[in-house]
């Protein structure tokens, strides 16, 4: 990472413009769209808009922190690349290009069942830093252990199942630009391997709609005779769930709403933080993603009780922007945001980010 | 219904931008437009936005189940064509076209005393599924009581009583469209029968009005004494009225402000449906329209106790936009749709829609 | 009244947009314009946007009534003219087009100390209905005697002293605009008669500002000296100054912010009438203007305990777009409005307009 | 101060168009931005447009007395001009147009650090009226000393601490617009002065911040070896921190967030007000900056405890408008605007402002 180059991106929303103006005009609806009226994409940065932040002043803030660990590995910073499909739309180079610059940085992250590389060749890119493999069940159970197995051989350091993709949504924007939903590009991680369906239009005069990815909290169960990874499970809205996820051996649990990308409808994530850290309690961690794009926002969630958070289009911005470099910048820019975020409300460690930094909400 | 058809209606706001494209501007107008200054019409929307849904995962979701009963007749999906008038301005087929479509997708529908074509026309182009028969009151009794007998000898199944329009609203879009609003067309049920009449402006130095159809609730009973059929009433949006029309023998009530099309002002139906149902309990089935849009709409209204949802303006956008075929493509979209929101809230079963689906509103 | 001519005025929005017209850009600011930022004017048809209505059906609506009494005389329908400035800047006629468009239609008309014809004028173009005078205090209170004793003789039977204008706010838009606001045309009372002040702006380090009205509540008790006439207090906002107001002798309070003329920054009418009719109680009668342009509007009023609502600006839009026969229009829109909105809330008379007509604000 | 000249400024909104018209664009983005995404600039705003006023009538406003005292020096009105940087960059004269005009009518002003101009030569230009001087700490401690002990010597009355910046924080206006944050201007006071310093980006792999300014509460001690003068601690949100600051010796605090330009996510000024003002009782005085704008803006802040309200923004536009001619100007419009809202709210004095004025918030 390099002080700010002449002609470099000084802000997240340099990043967007560029990648809005290099990706194609399908690829682009399909990163920056959401599900249906797009009113949970809206609502998640909403909900970090509405919250205040109580800043303390004169705390002695002559060297900012931003250290931490997740599941035990040191990280430099308490925030994470989420797993995102497709990252070769955006770049050649794809998850190398992440894999990369998020290892040079010291951050976690995390890589999709169908990314565009394979799991292997991004492990091979970036072998010093912790990876997680995210997994989407497969219709065929043994796709799916395959990939388990793959995983934990390659060297990822946990697996995160994704919980919140029974089937894609109906995805407005993405439909009218005419992204086939299922399956824009070659999955890096083999033919066998699918996306999530879409429902099916029902027969005539009859509306039973067939969903081959049915399981149910025992799936967790089964993971965990495949693998000794730690299992974290994603996509969890409710305390009901995140105690589920727990009782059923997950280690972690990430509040998201898939990026406002699958149920419109359902709350912000900042708004739903609070009841999943109250149900887990110290029995596993809590992350989350969806909306995330300030160091506010990041101390928002710390606030609320999430260990780190995940960014995702973010990413997708910074690799159509600049490749490896754009997402070395996006991540460098993000954690300068973090630590001077951290600096004006006065707390120096990743620790010092509790409740009694939260306001009244706006309105 | 066919799978995507190349060039096919991928959305609700396909139809309605196909139909805004097709249809003369004064009877877009007469379609799109409210009363007053449409904050009721904007109200309905909100109310279904600012509502949360709480999903719950990994229930198990293989195949996702969408028929229901109403008042007894099994039907494909908890949802409804509601009654609007003039079907005939949309496509040259009117009313025939819906009724061929909701039939063979195997869902009620409900046509209005102001059909295009006549309710016998209706009745045989679709004989196999549940059709109702919507009364607007008439001036003259007589015509009122004819209409009755006749949909009950065409086979219709229930009688719903409009209460929520004794005379025509101030719809400013539509006054200055210039559609004339007591007669935009021929009334396929004969030249004695009569649109609502709209206030007239009063006499020098007195404002008294005259309005001719002052019905209070014992038409019900009247209403019981010309027809075996069960009553529903509707455009009731209060408890009061409803535990009325359920005291005087309605089977079921229609929570609706007539797509805020009358009284401007009045409350989402989203936000009066719980009372409607505490009131009624057990007693009566209850129905919602007004704004329903999307399958999370569905849900919502569900949650609260509905035990189906009508739909009005989108049938016609669908008509004008491909006439049968394209009530075919709203009713299969709105199916794929309800059933992809039912599986991302882990439901499988209509049954299973329950207030525990209910988040908190978003602000 | 005429029914709808072709190419008539059909909405208020056709009279504001033809008055916008026809008007002079500047007098259209002073008339549209509001104080400050004008937050109160965007306030006061917020606060009518906010509320619902809770309508009845079925209650029997064949005939509606729209009188009611004012201060004891009969009014054909619970809204009046409130007083405006200057209506000759409109119009040629000014206040005669509006007196006898109103005592045509059997309303109450209030005309202002400023009006551009003299209140002898007027009296003489109207004689038959109730007309009221309303008085800005002068700096010569001989000036304001002489015009409290000129109403009387003209037979004008109430005395409206407005009191929220011990000087003239800054409104912004007005200033832009250019009108001189101490002035913008003669007024017909006479040439000793004159506007409130407006602030001057202070002397070198001294911000001590004269005003030349600073009137306290005794002046109502000289008033009473020196007239019979009932006396009629404008521009309340507090159940303190409304209790003040009876308790000096006043009959009755008018709540208004002046249009959002005066203070930027006071709640909107609606908001705050319920104090003041609990302030009040039965010792006198309360009426409301400022941003009343829907039959629904005036429901809302009554229903919170107003006996009669004021129209102002929509009088000068309807004064420019069509003189007398404009006003005459204005009325007929909104009786009719009136009188739909209370067939389809299921009220025909005044009385049944009470609180159980109101339901919960939208948001 | 004079009169309305033909030509001049009316309103605060014509002294911003005004200087956007003048400024350098870079410049501009510098005076208007914000931090980040800019929502607590708008917030501050916000605030003050949804607390609404409840105006009394009839209290007799023939004169309005804007006088108040600011640590006992008694002064025109209760608003100052608040420090900001780099006047130089609006006018040629800098702060010592600021000074004159401040001065001249008999109001408080304070000057940054920052100042274009040396102290001494703003103490030179206006020496009659009370100054302040505003006091960043510096990475040289002896150069902060020096600066204390300069503005001792050249008459400044009391020191402003800024405890909101311990850096700059990063706002995406200024960066894109590309005004390099880190010292727009020459400083003068000396080349050895320095602004607030960037976080700057982590080397690869730590993201631990260095920050040069960690000052504690203890530097106020310090402080106060250094100097007899009062100190005021400016930029402070909440109860905790005023707290501390009046046990550390603190006459006054000023409820600040820096203009919306330092922590984005930082309450309104306004929102943050009681409970500074509960915590600091009798103590100390309040002030507040942040979005002052209007009369009725000071009035509420009065009513909530604020003994005086600075202005920051409007300062530079003034500047930029019409340099010394241009401040005097939107002083007198303020202090007319003040004196209008205290005639219209019913007091005549400073004094009489007090929380009876405040009503319910808008919605």
């Amino acid at each position: 990472m390099t002080d700010d180059p002449p002609g470099g991106f000084l802000t997240l929303g340099d990043l967007e413009a560029a990648a809005a103006a290099k990706a194609p005009p399908d690829v682009w609806e399909f990163v920056q769209g959401g599900a249906g009226e797009e009113t949970t994409l809206r609502g998640n940065r909403d909900a970090f808009h509405r919250q205040t932040l109580r800043p303390r002043v004169l705390t002695g803030v002559d060297r900012v922190d931003l250290r931490t660990t997740i599941l035990g590995s040191p990280v430099a910073a308490p925030f994470f690349v989420a797993p995102t499909a497709y990252q070769g739309l955006l770049c050649a180079d794809g998850e190398l290009a992440t894999a990369r610059a998020s290892s040079a940085a010291g951050l976690l992250s995390v890589y999709s069942t169908l990314s565009t590389r394979s799991l292997e060749e991004i492990a091979a890119a970036a072998p010093e830093r912790p990876r997680w493999f995210q997994l989407y069940l497969q219709p065929d159970v043994d796709v799916a252990r395959r990939l388990v197995e793959r995983a934990e051989r390659a060297g990822y350091r946990a697996l995160v199942l994704t919980v919140d993709m029974p089937l894609l949504a109906n995805r407005d924007r993405q439909l009218r630009s005419g992204v086939a939903v299922d399956g824009p590009a070659p999955i890096g991680n083999g033919p066998d391997v699918h996306s999530p369906p879409r429902a099916l239009p029902p027969d005539g005069g009859r509306f039973t709609l067939r969903v081959d990815t049915g399981a149910t909290w025992d799936v967790l169960d089964r993971l965990r005779e495949w693998t000794r990874l730690p299992l974290v499970v994603k996509g969890v809205l409710t305390g009901e769930d995140a105690r589920q996820a727990v009782d059923h051996g997950a280690k972690a649990v990430i509040v998201s709403n898939h990026g406002g990308r699958q149920l419109d409808g359902a709350p912000a994530t900042l708004e739903a933080l609070p009841e999943v850290v109250a149900a887990v309690g110290r029995d596993a961690e809590v992350y989350l993603d969806s909306g995330v794009r300030r160091g506010s926002d990041v101390l928002m969630a710390l606030a609320l009780g999430a260990r780190a958070v995940g960014l995702g289009r973010p990413v997708l911005w910074a690799l159509a922007a600049g490749g490896e470099a754009g997402v070395a910048r996006l991540l460098s820019l993000l954690a300068v945001d973090v630590a001077t975020v951290m600096a004006l409300t006065g707390r120096t460690t990743v620790a010092a980010i509790d409740r009694s930094l939260l306001g009244t909400p706006r309105w």
